[in-house]
């Protein structure tokens, strides 16, 4: 399947980390379409045949490549680059872990786990997690962004104002992603695609499955947004509410305090009542629930919410 | 419309804050079925015929009455109440109000607003907001919960793990609450009745309208929740996706900064692109759109963002 783009980059030249200084592996005019085929979060040093020994081994030099830099003409701090995602050629295969030290509730879960996914390159059933689990499918890019104006190398962890690794679920096929140009040319990167995942990537992973993208390219001269803007067109009823959701909170001044407790109380709630572990609970909340901030305004104590779909469990 | 409920209780047996010394109004078995008469969120100090000059002389010693307490018979501490919220009577009206030193924004909105709303009490249509804006209708309970453990009387205004102002949209018809006992009956009130809302109620109030609600009680005898937690069932498509979502984020190392700088940036761009003024916008943004978690685990930096429906402004 061609995703029938102007320009392709091929998954040797991707980089570990943002820096201006590396070039341009492609320049574009605006208007222009390129397929970007990915790495996966761990570099390649994860494989369809993986086992959870090897999550320790990992070496974290190397995880999060990206594919690019490309350059767009014309572009100048200030500006807008407005990003079309326009499809996904997925990989069929995929792996969401626990890693030590990582992942909203680290201090419970000290030990690595490794679940290895296989799905429907058409996407046309969701992906089995053991006997009952049914996951949606929809890929999207966890890391896309521009290069800082700050000089040096940036680690690629932290999302900024510039994008990068920010994991939203919704930066699917269809969506259109505005980000703000702070170098000339915005110097442009992918990768860490996921084929799927909830709000807030809780367990710090999400299906990590390598694939290519096609993206165009557009150029909004002055528009640049303080931080990331995208529009999410109309996707038809959401499969994952068909059987509704439940959903947990937590209840506090601290909305980091209070999606812990949430998303601790869902994982308590699936493993009672499904009958999986705790860790794999965990698993399955990072890529088929939603954090949300229920409210943020009655002082002193927010909610936030954690709303899993019954349907992947059914 | 008759609610079909086993008991009423009506509006005049309301009471200001939450303590655990005050009677019940009504004792009822698991299973049984109250219908609750309402005030508004304002403890009826704004009308249909208020002014924007009204906020500044609010009386905030009467604001969010709750009717009440019913004591559950059999609840014990350590037990979990289960309501399931059976239907509403709207009133027709409701106000919104920019109320200053309140809400997300209240720095940047120093100055008091009202908007009154009237709509249909069959929902059958969205509610008008000026020439372009239709806010669909969902009436929830803002303020819903059980009398805290510890004596004396506390405010209404934060919520609790006992649940309380939760201001959380989807305790719609149809959803089932179970809140954690902590004194034996529960003590169970309920009032700030919203006609709509967008996760977050980001500006400080929602659409806040009188109505009746109907619920039923069951007891979930050693079942109680560490913090609140419901079930949403399904509602068929969402109406307000039907022309998909804009939406702006906040990224950084604090999730109540990242929840400002996406609403502010979403205020941003609905004044400029739909020519609203910034407090039109922003009450519109409290009214019909949601605040979620989208990351927080890539440390040090997490992603709020804010979904603002483009149905609304169509």
């Amino acid at each position: 399947m061609s995703l029938g783009c102007g320009h392709t980059i091929h998954q040797e030249h991707h980089h570990f980390g943002w820096d201006n200084a590396i070039p341009p592996r492609l320049a574009v005019a605006p208007g222009e379409t390129v397929e970007f085929r990915t790495v996966d979060a761990s570099g390649g040093q994860l494989t369809p045949q993986s086992t959870a020994a090897e999550i320790a081994g990992l070496d974290f030099g190397r995880v999060n490549p990206v594919t690019g830099p490309v350059f767009v003409e014309g572009a100048e701090p200030g500006d807008a680059i407005k990003i079309t995602v326009l499809g996904y050629r997925p990989s069929g295969w995929g792996w969401t872990a626990n890693i030590p030290g990582f992942g909203l509730l680290a201090d419970q879960f000290p030990e690595p786990a490794l679940h290895l996914w296989r799905y429907e390159t058409d996407l046309s059933r969701p992906a089995a997690y053991g006997p009952g689990g049914r996951v949606p499918l929809r890929p999207f890019c966890g890391t896309i962004g521009l290069a800082p104006a700050e000089p040096g190398l940036h680690s690629v962890v932290p999302p900024r104002r510039v994008g990068g690794n920010m994991d939203i679920r919704d930066l699917a096929e269809g969506s259109e992603l505005w980000l703000p140009v702070e170098v000339p040319g915005g110097l442009f990167s992918v990768g860490d695609t996921h084929a799927a995942q909830g709000d807030g990537e809780v367990c710090g992973t999400a299906i990590e499955s390598p694939m290519d993208v096609a993206l165009r390219f557009e150029l909004e001269k002055g528009a640049g947004p303080a931080f990331p803007r995208f529009f999410l067109p109309q996707r038809g009823p959401d499969p994952r509410a068909a059987l509704g959701w439940d959903v947990t909170t937590g209840v506090g001044p601290d909305l980091f305090a209070g999606a812990r407790d949430a998303v601790g109380a869902m994982v308590e709630l699936l493993s009672r009542r499904e009958g999986l572990s705790a860790v794999e609970a965990y698993l399955l909340c990072s890529v088929a629930g939603d954090l949300r901030i229920s409210e943020i305004v009655d002082q002193p104590n927010w909610v936030v919410s954690f709303y899993f779909p019954r349907a992947v469990l059914a």
